[in-house]
């Protein structure tokens, strides 16, 4: 590997492929930013927007021609990807470094082991960008998308110390900040930022919608409601695959949620005042600090 | 009464009721503002602003210099003033008109029958303006806080019409747009808007910091888990004492919500990815709809 990297390759062109092939090209991180995916209309919109150089709708000719690809479909689709490139050939110390920005690892590795006949190949990083917005496609593609944002990195104790180095340097190259975490522990945690309140935002909308009183639940809704449900506006079959794929952590962080609203449940119930001040405030203060961290980490609105 | 009112005594100098209070100034609804509270120091930088003409420490002396007055106060604190007014000669043809701007209206409505002897006096209009902020206090109140949003009045059948037309009057002149609804019906969306949604965020802040990941987790949450969970950043005291006042509607919307979590748990754990898609696919469109219309009304951010 020459300290310049020929060509990367970015497996579905949207929002998160988009930003990044926008980043690398920003950075000159590579000679050539190849696109593929199975939608034309995205791949030549890509091109005449500048963000990627050429494309192609083969999955494995993209392999052939890549040093680095990075597997930006949403998450099921970009296990069967990965599933097919280590199963074609794509796998060991002459494939290209292949590595995702899928929002669940585990499902991922799964696949990598399944492949590999347990193992899986020393090729494979799994990797989570912790970035994204309500707009999705290429057009919505921005270099800075990943500035100042966290990638998450969970590579493998059968991966390769140089396919790590290369995809870390990727990333640091878009501004992004690169640390790494098992699997588990990455799912487990996602599971409780993100898959949770998808989860919790979307049972309440549909909850309120299926009432009687929904038009007037609607109508005098306000602001905190607005923050409180944007991400019920979220793409419903990105969520249902994530869903899938992180099916048991998921499973634990509502039934850990579940306990805990049940709790309060009791206590208002009971009107025990000190136990609802306790829990409000405790929730306060963590909640306080959090947006503290989100504004030194540059993050604007609290 | 004069087509101008005279005194409007507004009682709770905080963001409601000083917002109120230049609101009704920039209006010119009444000749002079009254002030009154337990807080010296806030009534003082109500003068200092500009907000308030006069203020005075006692609540009844409040009453006898209005022609309306104003319960700004917290939820349970507006209940006892609204109790101790009613029970001391504030009520009747020669009394103030008295409303409110708390958070929950049945708890008011009880506080005035149980003064009345089982029927509210006729000067009582219970209102609520659906307005607010995560910043409090006289220094954080504006004119125009209530611009655009709702009001609702729940107006008793022991009411009388012409306080009803005087607290509609100032509402409409502050840029509100006034609805009217059942005491009942008010709870009941509030809890569901409002209550609930505080109530979830509360609860699932609350267990993530609890969790033994809880650093990693608050380390790794990004702008959809911010958005989520702001309201968490509320006032404890202020929810504490809706949650008590609002006990039975709140009860009832934290079940309806379970059973729907709990529905969506199951297609969780069954992969069952149709069900889950439909779920999310019907909250999404409530929730772009209900986007639209807070556009709409002119309340910006989707």
């Amino acid at each position: 590997m020459s300290t310049r990297v020929d060509t990367v390759a970015i497996v579905g062109l949207g929002l998160i492929g988009g930003s990044l092939a926008r980043a690398l090209r920003e950075a000159g991180f590579c000679r050539r930013l190849l696109g593929c995916g199975h939608r034309e209309g995205s791949l030549k919109r890509g091109i005449e927007l500048g963000v990627i150089d050429e494309f192609t709708l083969d999955l494995e000719q993209a392999a052939a021609q890549a040093d680095l690809l990075v597997l930006c479909a949403p998450t099921l689709v970009a296990a069967q990807q990965l599933h097919q490139l280590l199963c074609s050939g794509h796998a060991g110390a002459d494939a290209p470094v292949i590595t995702d920005a899928a929002s669940v690892k585990g499902n991922l590795v799964r696949a990598a082991r399944d492949a590999g006949g347990g193992v899986s190949p020393p090729n494979f990083v799994p990797g989570h960008p912790i970035a994204g917005s309500e707009r999705s496609g290429v057009d919505a593609s921005r270099a800075d998308l990943y500035r100042n944002h966290r990638v998450i990195l969970t590579p493998l104790p059968e991966g390769d110390a140089g396919a790590l180095e290369l995809v870390r340097a990727m990333w640091q190259c878009t501004g992004a900040e690169v640390v790494e975490m098992d699997v588990e522990q990455h799912d487990a945690v996602l599971a409780a930022t993100s898959h949770l309140p998808h989860a919790l935002a979307y049972a309440l909308v549909d909850a309120l919608a299926q009432s009687d009183a929904s038009e007037d639940i609607f109508r005098f809704a306000a602001g905190g409601f607005r923050d409180f449900t944007r991400i019920a506006s979220s793409d419903p079959v990105m969520w249902r695959d994530i869903a899938v794929a992180n099916r048991d952590a998921l499973l634990q962080a509502i039934d850990q949620f579940s306990v805990h609203l049940q709790r309060l449940r009791e206590a208002v119930a009971a009107q025990d005042a000190d136990t609802m001040h306790d829990t409000f405030s405790r929730a306060k203060l963590a909640r306080d600090e959090f947006a503290a961290i989100l504004a030194e980490r540059g993050q604007q609105r609290h």
